[in-house]
């Protein structure tokens, strides 16, 4: 059971010397930050893109697996790529798509309702939904 | 200068045995992430709505160090908290706020001007020109 709304997030951040960033967070392990090598970025550091495209990975499947927990599918493999593609608009620089390819293996009596679950977990993805433009997911459910 | 528009970012998951995820990407060392204590995860995981908001924290410091290089600031200390609520709306389950209280320390001299480069660069900011509400600036700016 999810805690008692409203829920209440922190994420830190600190520049270090070499004109990186330090993100860290309440009983987490720091993760090295900076701008990615298309602006300029060097190799190595976590951008604020893979960030976002992270953040939307780890929703859809952690939504995928709150909602088969009452009855478990059996999984045996979950992959997920989300791939970002960034451009000029009028409103300036945005996402203008974001997809998450999905590949999913459960036994094949449980195929069907995987394929359901995975969009029902994007429909209730937080991530997805606080973004303007939600994600497209292509979803692949194999059987073992 | 960023390379040629558009750009594309990837982003991979995988799911492991105890049901957690390996976020990755080409050339970055692997985070742990998972579920939120919010919602039934263990503490030690980066949840998705952590890494949104340290998308958040790190594009307006990426941003903000991107408008200030043609002219150096001087720049001396930069620190971001990202603080996200989560709540039920009609649309579902979704950030009703996402604010950053950024602290930058630069010579007196360049006071006023962090001041201005810091609201110009939320302005840029793609992960919050991504989001269906962007996030709320509390910058404070100290003199050295």
């Amino acid at each position: 059971m999810p805690a008692p709304f409203p829920h209440h997030y922190e994420a830190n951040l600190e520049w270090t010397e070499d004109a990186r960033g330090v993100l860290s967070a309440p009983s987490l392990p720091d993760v090295a930050g900076g701008p990615p090598p298309q602006f300029d970025g060097r190799e190595g550091f976590w951008s604020p893109e893979q960030l976002l495209l992270s953040a939307a990975n780890l929703c859809l499947m952690t939504t995928f697996q709150a909602l088969a927990k009452k009855s478990p599918l059996g999984l045996s493999a979950y992959r997920s790529r989300a791939l970002g593609t960034l451009d000029r608009t009028k409103e300036g620089l945005v996402f203008t798509n974001i997809t998450l390819r999905v590949s999913i293996t459960v036994p094949a009596e449980n195929v069907e309702r995987a394929e359901k679950l995975i969009e029902t977990a994007k429909k209730y993805c937080i991530v997805s939904n606080s973004l303007k433009q939600p994600f497209s997911l292509e979803a692949s459910v194999t059987a073992a």
